[in-house]
């Protein structure tokens, strides 16, 4: 690397390259305890089949990278620009994605060789970068791998909807360290005040396009609860009725509630031994201290209305989550499920703001005032999604540590599930 | 009506009485072009069958008022509070909504038969109100008229669906005046700078639930066209490939515009003596100085980001509407189609917000800070619907003039075009 | 008329004309008791609207009759071209039929002043057919008005179906003559030998296509039924599981049990009061004695393999009913409904294989060995359905009692039961 | 095996067991060039996945030889009994067919294992029967043959199908033999004359139940043609308008030509190079003297319309085929593709019966007369799909050899074209 592009780069090209790989080799080692047939499977169209992601996470690197950048770049397969383009209609046509559970072939080991192939080029790139694009490549490398890190997420939550459909209920692992047996502390209520406060990114770090600009909003006071709702404050709402009373429900909720047939969240059942929850580590009884998880938008908004309550709106979250220390239960922590907090450990504001659950907010995911999004086809990464979904924050068991921030908004249907998804209540002051 | 109950009614009995009356014969006026016929066809899930809303109007008031102050009353017929129940699970079990044009009986007659009865029992209400209850009867009637009027809407354009799925091209009436011929003013950007704002309804007047409470919001600067966008300005778009071009889409859009083949809004059509419009008045030329009219959300989201612009939110909407005369082209102009402004008449501040078309907003449909339904099975009115919907803003030509404020939230989903919808631009200052 | 028409004509001119009248008339006797409301509704894609079927058997007269062979014809509208052809496509393009429903215009009112208009037009026709095409006049008023009788049954069918789904439970005709209370005989088993037989239609009288060639068929001996399962058997059949039991159903037969929820015939209920039947003069208690009607081919065969018998083939009935009475309880009896035979009257052979119900038959609707349709746009009548269907025999109670002959293949898919369908149990000798 | 068993079997103990083994063993070896991926893919709900069909025909014989009859038999695995259940209702619940794509465990290797275990078991059970089962034992070893025998060319079928979604187009196999390149005779018409005669099985050897009883049927004279349609043939077909010509086509067929946009069979595909033909070795240009393959009957129906002839009827084929050597290109051959056949072997009668394409026949699948179905679940096995279905004859060269007979009756639904289906034309004599 030159001098001036080492310049251009905002740590150094060792530094950038050890990250880039150990985020790689993240995705294979999740993907490690499958057999070569889970990697096939697509259990809705909202799940890809683990070996598209390993692949689809290579073609980004491929496209927007070794393509334009790399001199020479020769991809080992044309195809694959088709097959693994998820949904960019600015570059070429992406193979339907209700259809990728069609694909047999690459198998898993063409992917792990299409993946080496890729590591093998974009070290090549690293190296010598071109001048004229160095402060670019460092800015699409760093986007590559937290987009990698997303799917890193999205595999741990697809793996799960694909074992789940089997009723021989395979464990994706079975050693993964037992929950923490603990009792949750009772949720209080954290005040905030009313007041123009700032949320979004601004600044040096690494933020998605959604997250910016930083700018102003007016709330008026509230109150935060200290903690995720629980299994156990979940099933109380269960049993007093709480999927049968249309009047908790928006409109939308309470059609899918009854085409869906929804009386729990996913993965819960339950039989002669009383409650279960499907986990990656394979069923458990339900710990009724853990944070609920796997609920769609919907029913965290049919509790918060039997609870008296409601959701947060993001901009609320953000704020009471502005100090919070960027700690929590993520996937570093191995348990690959939510857990009771340790109340043990004294801390001034809310709990589990962070890892655990993603938590549902009152707000829709829609451009922030002065959004502009990436030039080209990047652009297409997220502007394009902010029609129907709402807003989440925090990240959850299955989040990468290094890829989560205050600012962070991810976004779901709110008829989706299979996330690690749950709430925190909020009220008025 | 004993001195109390006078004394809780904001106006006189008999101007509510009279104005009552005056709603109650609009919905009659609105349907007397039409058909037996006519009044049966559903078109499509989201149509209601004519008669259905003369009915469901009717009931409204039956389940609301008469049924529970009305002493001794008898309804003609107790499966009506089935069939013309609309969407209110904790009244009952409405008749499923997709099917309500396979009712051939009530017939026609008979409905106009139910809706004298009703208006008969209303009249003996509102003659001896019983005290305890006068004020909340008064205001049950308050919005039991403006509900009437949301379906006086409903009903011209459920009425323009109808007969447009028709080859014979029937018109609603032949009678409607002509379109006046005159070019719109070049669009020009109104200016705002930023500030803490207040929107939402407050005081005495009636308004939604949704509308309220009154409250602060925090807006950058911005700028807002002068006058919604013209078929002239949208037949460019087309022209452009806007329907082709999936960088201007939302992904939703796209996938929307893919599966319906929309090339263009609903009733225009291109035939070998070029556009033409289908109007409640039967096909015409397309008049491009008109504001455009029948996109969808994502249509307008799509013409905005074509023209370098964005939709405004309804707080930009309502801030910039605040001030502005509640004059435009409503139903009681009698065009029942979108015209291009008098600019002879000069004026400060944007054109056309009310009337001629509902203008898409780019914010979510959601509840207001502390925003409180109405108590009761009326709290299904507005609350429930708040997920998945854009707020549109200023009325349209099919609205009653006395029905609308600069604070009331319309909504549709996304994808909906068969409303008088149209749109005006804004963008950073 | 000149001579040589006349001779080419098989009956007089005036008693084709009279019998042309007759079978029209007929058609709007049986819409006269509806209101227009009625006539506009299609209640599922297999219905038609009344006034659908009243314009489309004028158009049949109209595209087969008057625009090929009366001279300087003009039509009314040339768009009923379109609207009301129900399926030629080598004559121009039918309006869907899935959207029938969505036809408000033209009125009934209109529909029939183009029946008068097409009824005119007709007695010009008749009274001076040009000569070279005198014979194919009178051959085509034959097929056009057995055609329109057809659609005096799918009339019948489609009313009762259309009301069916109204909660208010509308009689079609409140006037309707009581069933006789009368017990069914006993049901005995008629034997038959084998050998070749004679099947099809030959000869002079009227028969479609489909009917011919008559044809030579090999039969094994077998026994058929004296008359069809009545009501009192097909409960018995119910309350033994037969909706429960899947080793007694065809597997699509299954399938559709499960997609449907079916438990019983369409249109029978059981509330407190027993077992009741919606019939076109209202809800009745069940007659145990009456044949079973609306069953579905796949009902049809579960209860025969329950019953340890099997359906007759449709050679099988048309030799057991070559030499029957062509008499039976029709749409001219006036029942409108299946009743229990007269056993007072002493008989040779199987009673009511006329009349009653559609009997369903162990054949696929296939061509006859020598099949030829009829040449042009009318060989669209039959023959194109010959795929995925089976064959009924015998005519019902809503039949006109003239458009029966014991050649008559009558087909519906197997999963259809709005027809007036039951069955006769046959089995090895 | 005891003496008495012994006299029961039709042949030896050694010989049967060695069949089992040859046939057991061909289904391993159908799998052998796939990957495990490959395994695990389910195209669509009439496909299984190729590692399902491994497991099913092995449940088969642990559901009906090892439960009933091998005292202390032990299942490796409880479950597979409700996920590889085809669709035996009577035999526990089955796993929902549409969903066997989702299952990605057991995996390969399992299913292998459960493979070997099962063929351990049967030859536990073949050395020792008990006594008094000893002929049912060897009655459905046969039959556990003939099932696996079945699926072998389902796995051929569905491999093709499954291969066929993948842009890459991988094939199947990269060595199969050449198609010989030699010229198909021209066809000729054979025509048999009008009379009384016997199709189905009788006697000895090994028939399905549906094949029986033989009996009588009389045929009007009728002519076959020489040999099956042929690619070059077809294609004429598609060049005069073949697709877009209503007259032609049944109306089912219709509507599926428009809803599937069919133009050609199905694997067909024309590029700049003209026609290819999708086959297991991969794409290869279309051979117009091969017998024309993976037809519709609908498609099958059209062209014999087209051509003005008909289809065969299943009674005309058969007397065609009983003094016919049962010999062809069969999965045996190796070519795994319909061939044009060696005209050089002067030979009676129409060639090309057996092999190469199943022939769609004017047949619906219905029972013959006299029809019983095996006692028990077993019963299950044909007797239920009779309806809906067609008959084709004749086998294909996917099909092995000795599974054929002329009495075989093949089924499908008439809109499916991916078994290697063609045709072959009929007339009137």
């Amino acid at each position: 690397m030159n001098r001036q592009a080492r310049q251009l780069f905002p740590e150094s090209d060792a530094t950038l390259s050890a990250r880039l790989q150990r985020v790689r080799a993240t995705s294979e080692a999740i993907c490690a305890p499958l057999t070569a047939e889970d990697h096939v499977i697509q259990s809705m169209p909202d799940v890809s089949p683990p070996k598209w992601h390993l692949a689809h996470v290579s073609w980004f690197f491929e496209a927007f990278l070794l393509r334009p950048y790399l001199p020479n770049y020769r991809t080992p397969e044309p195809l694959y620009d088709h097959l693994f383009n998820s949904y960019y209609q600015t570059h070429g046509t992406p193979f339907p994605r209700a259809e990728r559970g069609l694909l047999s072939r690459p198998t898993v080991a063409e992917v792990l060789a299409y993946r080496a192939h890729v590591d093998r080029c974009l070290g090549e790139l690293l190296a010598a970068p071109p001048a004229a694009h160095a402060e670019e490549i460092a800015r699409r490398i760093e986007l590559g791998m937290h987009h990698e890190q997303q799917h890193q997420e999205l595999l741990l939550m697809d793996i799960k909807h694909i074992l789940a459909q089997n009723p021989l209920r395979p464990a994706y692992r079975s050693d993964l360290p037992a929950q923490p047996c603990r009792p949750a502390a009772e949720a209080t209520w954290h005040a905030y005040p009313s007041g123009l406060y700032e949320i979004g990114h601004s600044g040096a770090g690494f933020a998605f396009d959604c997250e910016r600009p930083r700018h102003r909003v007016f709330l008026d006071a509230f109150r935060l609860a200290s903690r995720p709702v629980i299994n156990g404050e979940y099933l109380a709402f269960i049993l007093d009725g709480g999927y049968a009373r249309s009047e908790l429900w928006l409109a939308d909720g309470w059609t899918t509630v009854g085409q869906c047939d929804w009386t729990a969240p996913l993965y819960w059942r339950h039989d002669e031994d009383g409650w279960h929850e499907l986990t990656l580590g394979g069923p458990r009884p339900l710990d009724l201290h853990a944070p609920v998880c796997h609920l769609s938008f919907f029913e965290a908004d049919a509790y918060a209305s039997w609870a008296g309550a409601r959701l947060p709106s993001e901009a609320e979250w953000e704020v009471a989550a502005q100090d919070a220390p960027l700690s929590g239960n993520f996937y570093d922590s191995g348990f690959l499920q939510p857990i009771a907090a340790d109340v043990t450990a004294e801390r001034e504001g809310p709990l589990q703001l962070f890892g655990d659950v993603w938590e549902w907010t009152a707000s829709a995911y829609r451009p922030y005032p002065g959004f502009r999004a990436l030039p080209g086809s990047l652009g297409e990464y997220n502007g394009k999604f902010m029609s129907g979904q709402m807003v989440l924050r925090g990240g959850c068991c299955a989040t990468p540590a290094e890829h989560i921030r205050s600012t962070y908004r991810n976004f779901f249907y709110p008829h989706m599930r299979w996330p690690f998804t749950g709430l925190r209540l909020a009220r008025e002051a």
